[in-house]
Order: structure tokens, then sequence, then C-alpha cells
């Protein structure tokens, strides 16, 4: 199956979508959100936990698979889909954000980004077109353009030179992609200047990209202005294209993002929160190595259904996570991932439902998150 | 189920036996491999995996579980099966080894161990009756004695010493012993001097156990020692009883365990390999490290129904390995158990065809382990 879109519902009194991806990979219901499969696996989850969990889509990252293990021996390998044995559709970064934070070890010059890599020292120049190269050989199903995102604070100039290298990086990665059945997405710049998001929205619009992503957002600004930007942007991408918000976020910048009109999501929070021991129900966030945990016999959340809830304690992960057990990570990874795929679940039906607004208010009114 | 053995076959020109062990908590087929699952969890792996890896009981030990999260909580939690939800049968060792293994942390005592945790420096004492206490808290199907460990070199009067403390030891296991369900081996000691193994084993015979243990094997001795050791004192074990060799070992050792009359085994082998990368094929030890393995299509091998050898590459295991991923762990351990169980399912499809001596002779032709 060709790349596609397809646009099934749009709520009455929200900006918020029902959709479906289609990918060669398989579909996407949309609003989604994607786990970060950062160096070829979610952490601590194996493939079929994944789809046990309900995820449709995962995250790659460039940055991390082009120094390790190289995007050429994933290439010979077939490809990333078949490397980590994940069959449905995936999503690759450009690599520009990790290399953007690699701060010292970074130049960004004209063509690209001089860098060092943080594993070994060894030197490398990403452009757009090695960005094109390296997700070629990875074979994801969406691509993203090598932009750069603009940091927080920034002044006007610095915001408007950063918009104007990613527009002319987005167009080189245009003509450097080969493969038709990639998607490629641009991303709008502009930081928080609203008629600098503007403007990029309509040079990226020009260039006629598979979707459109918000970068830049979710980099240090206050989230007042991140919702700001959100707000006012988001409903002015394509309506007949996937829109993205990059990097983000909590249940509530979702929940909010959706309400703009966004379709996908990606954050390492359920992850990387999940290893710490933080995680997610729908009546607390539950820090699990507290005392208070230590003979709870009740499930993490009585309304989950996942593997973890149905089989474990709080007493027994307050246990294995005290203890520093390698099944503390499986089991709460496994937790957090399916709480944000149910929360997905439950946005696409009450859009379904034409109920949106009421579960946005709901959700908003429960202050959890 | 009240505790039981089978003795179904024995073979004609080895000391193999085939057997069921019968627990409340399920039937195991011997010989048979328990994985250890040392804090409530064998390590990376949910109980659902160690079931599809064929395995049937797990060890547990009293040493970690007393200290975190201690046997009281276990014990509230609804007992050791019902806090790490796993539904088959346990055996629990009597916490001695590890309290030994502490070192200058402990000093025995006529009446006891005294040690100090390894985790906050606490001060404890275990003692006969304490470890029938704890075990009996967590609730195993089998318990084992408190016994000194003879420790390798010891000359004969040390050797005696402890075998007469490991006796006296054994009958207060015994009287201290309070729940009918559960049942309770006595573990030989000796060291190296066959008759002081043979005095052990009738003082224990004489206080009439579930079971019997060959103990203060696999201690830092010759393997020519622990073979002779085992050749000679497993055949006197009572044969209507499950005979244990503790903390045993390679795939060799547990093939010669066999041949000598060994019903069960334990070892951390095939799960601490698999954290360090080194894994068990019926080829050959592969460490997975190895620049060799990097673009290796082939999974781990061929033969193996494993989750992890049906699903990814040499050069995908590699990858996880190298990049310190949680995935690495858990595939890992997946296959080495596996592999393990698989050995134990071909010994006793051995044995049931009356094959086990030509069985015995292919395995060390190979040369591998």
């Amino acid at each position: 199956m060709p790349f596609g879109f397809e646009l099934i519902k749009k709520d009455r009194s929200t900006g918020a979508r029902l959709g479906k991806i289609t990918t060669p990979h398989g579909e996407v219901d949309t609003p989604a959100f994607m786990p970060v499969g950062t160096q070829g696996t979610v952490k601590a989850l194996r493939p079929d936990d994944l789809s046990a969990c309900g995820a449709q889509m995962i995250l790659g990252n460039t940055y991390h698979l082009y120094l390790r293990p190289g995007h050429d021996l994933i290439g010979k390998m077939g490809g990333l889909h078949s490397f980590m044995n994940w069959p449905g559709p995936i999503l690759t970064d450009s690599g520009g954000f990790q290399v953007f934070s690699l701060g010292a070890l970074r130049k960004i010059l004209p063509d690209g980004v001089r860098f060092r890599s943080h594993i070994d020292g060894s030197l490398h120049m990403l452009t757009p077109a090695k960005a094109i190269e390296i997700q070629e050989a990875l074979g994801s199903d969406i691509m993203m353009c090598l932009d750069e995102c603009t940091p927080y604070p920034a002044t006007r100039r610095q915001t408007l030179d950063s918009l104007t290298l990613t527009t002319k990086w987005a167009a080189l990665c245009r003509e450097a992609k080969k493969n038709d059945h990639q998607a490629l997405f641009g991303i709008v710049q502009g930081g928080m200047f609203m008629d600098l998001r503007r403007q990029s929205l309509e040079e990226l619009v020009r260039l006629d990209f598979d979707g459109y992503a918000l970068g830049g957002v979710s980099v240090g600004e206050p989230k007042d202005q991140m919702y700001a930007v959100t707000s006012e942007i988001a409903p002015l991408l394509p309506a007949s294209r996937p829109r993205y918000l990059m990097g983000v976020g909590t249940p509530a910048d979702i929940v909010h993002g959706v309400s703009c009109g966004i379709d996908l999501f990606d954050c390492v929070m359920p992850t990387r929160c999940a290893r710490h021991g933080l995680l997610f129900t729908n009546k607390e966030k539950i820090v699990i190595k507290n005392a208070r945990w230590r003979e709870d016999t009740a499930p993490l959340d009585e309304t989950c259904d996942c593997y973890t809830c149905k089989n474990f304690s709080r007493g027994y992960l307050r246990h294995l996570y005290v203890a520093g057990e390698i099944l503390a990570m499986i089991l709460n990874t496994l937790h957090n991932i399916r709480f944000y795929m149910r929360l997905m679940e439950n946005i696409r039906e009450a859009l379904r439902r034409d109920d949106f607004a009421a579960f946005q208010k709901d959700f908003q009114n429960q202050e959890i998150f």
C-alpha cells in the first residue's frame, strides 16, 4: 500500500480530527502516539509486547542508528523493520534534533551539521541529502526532513535565520529523496513568533510534503507558549495531510494537541518514566518506590488491561523496583505504554461518538497530569 | 496434591532415572532443571516467559527474600507463588549458602549463623528453626534444611565438624517444620571424603527427608572431584526420593549428574551467562559481542524454537548487546533458559526411548560444553 491519509471525521466544537494513515507496513488510526525505539528497540519491550499494548507505529532515531549499528548494516540486513522484527509502520526522525543536542560537539554549517559521535568521538557530517540517504537505508515508512530545531529562547533574528535554513534544507531533502514508497514530512519552525511560524509553514507547503510536523516545541519553553503555538499553527497545517507534534508529551499535552488538530505524537515520557518508576494511572501518578505501596495487593490501575495490571500487585512492583530487577523495567514499561495507548483509544472513541469536547473537559478536570 | 515422587524408569546401563515429582502447585518431570529466581523473579523473564520456555519448577533464594522484601511481607501477600505470580512449583534454599558466601560478614555459631545484611549492614541470626520459619512464610513446595556448606579445600577434621553440625541442624529443621504440605529435603555434606559423605547420608536418611541433596559441590573443587563425589554418592541416595545436585551446572555437568541418578538441578549459569552475552547453542557457545556476528542474519540456533531464535538474527542480538539495551538481556535469557529446558527434554526423551547411554556419548563427543 502506498502512503496515504484519510480524514474520517472532524470534531464539531474543537479542531480534533479522527483519521487513518496508510503505509506500506499497515495502517495507523489517528490521533496516534508513537512509542520511541531509539536504538532499534523500544526500551525493555519486545515487538510482540508493543503489539499487545496496541502500538501501531513506532519511531526510530536516525542519529543513534546511523552511529550504531550503522544504516549501511541495517540496510544490508533488510531494513529496520526486518532488523528489529517490527512488522508495523515506522517513522524515523532526521537525526537533527539529537545532533543539535550534542552542544559543543556540533557545529551548524550552511550545508549541514558537523558533529562528533557521543560514542567514540569520530567526526561526521549530517546534510539534508545524508539524512535522506540514512532514512532510505533504514526503510522507514515516514521520513522527516533535516531541520534546524530553533532553541528556546531565541531572538527574532536567530529564529528567522533558523527557519530560512530549515526551508532550504527541506527543499534539498525533497530533491534527495529517491524512494517512492517512503513518505517525507516537512517540519515547521519559527520559534515563538507566530508570523515566522506562518512563514515557515507557507514555504514548506509550497514544497508539498506528505505530512507536516510542528518542530521546535517542547524545547524548554513555558507550557502556555507551547500550547499557544500549537493552538494557532496546527489548524493552519494542510487539512488533507497528517499533522505531527514532535516530541510531545504528557497526557495533558496530547489531549490539548488533539484538540488543536494534531494527528501524531511521540515522546520518551512513558518509557523513560517507567524505567524511573513513575507510573501513570487514571487516578494518580504512582512513584512505585514509595513505602506506601509496600504491602499493597491491588494492581497499579484496576481499570487497566495490561499484562502488568492483570498479573501483579503494587507491592510486588515496588519490590522489583527497589531490588533493581530488570523485570521492574519490563512490567513498568508495559504498563505505561498501554496507558498511553488506552488514552489514544479513548480519544479516538470520543471522536467517533462526537463527544471529544466532553472527554477533554473531563480529562482536564481530573488534574492528574 | 501432597508432595510425592514417582520413579518411572531406571536406565539399563547408567544410573539415570526418569521420574515425576508431585507438589501442591503441579508436577515436575525429572530429570529437571530449575531456573534461579533469586529476588522473586528469574532475572529478565516474566512468569509467562518461563512457562513458554518449558520451566516447571523454579528456585527462590531464602536469604535474598528474607532481607528484601522480607518473608513476613511475602507471607502477608499470600506467599511467594502469589507474590511473584508463578503458579508452578517452587523450591527454596535455606539461605545458608548465601550467608556463608558473605565471608567476613558472617560467623558460624553452634546454633546458627550470625551475619550482616549485604544491603544495609543490619545484624541477623539464621538458625535451623528460622530457616524453616522463613521458608514456611514463603510457602515453597520444597524447603531445604539449613546446612553448613563445607568449603573447598577443607581438612578431614573441618569436614567432619561441618557435617556433624549439618546433621544436628537437619534434625532441628525437621523438628521446626510445621506445614505438612511443604516438603523438606536434607543436604548431604562430607566434602571430598567419600566415607564422610556416606556418614552424612546415613545420618540424614535416619531422619527421613522427602528428598536428598548433594551439597558442597561446585564450590571451587576440580571438576573431576565433583564428578567423583557425584558418581559415588548419588547412587547411594534413597532411590524412592528425589535427588538434587545443588548449584550445578554446565550442560556437561547436568548430563553427567543425570547419568549418576540425579533428578534435580539448579544453577545461575543460563541466566547469568545470558546477561553477559554468552549464549548456548547445539553447535557452539556464542559470545554475542564479537564482531563476527555483526552482519549475521541467521538465528542463534537454527534448531531452537524459542522466541529469540524464531524472530531475531545474531546481527540484531549483537547490536542490542553492544548498545546495552534491556532487550538484549530479555532475548538472551529467553534463549539460554529454553536451551537448558530443551536439554532436559532431550534427556527425558532419551530415557523414555531407553537410549540415554547413546545420548550421553553423543553429547560428550560434541565437546561444546
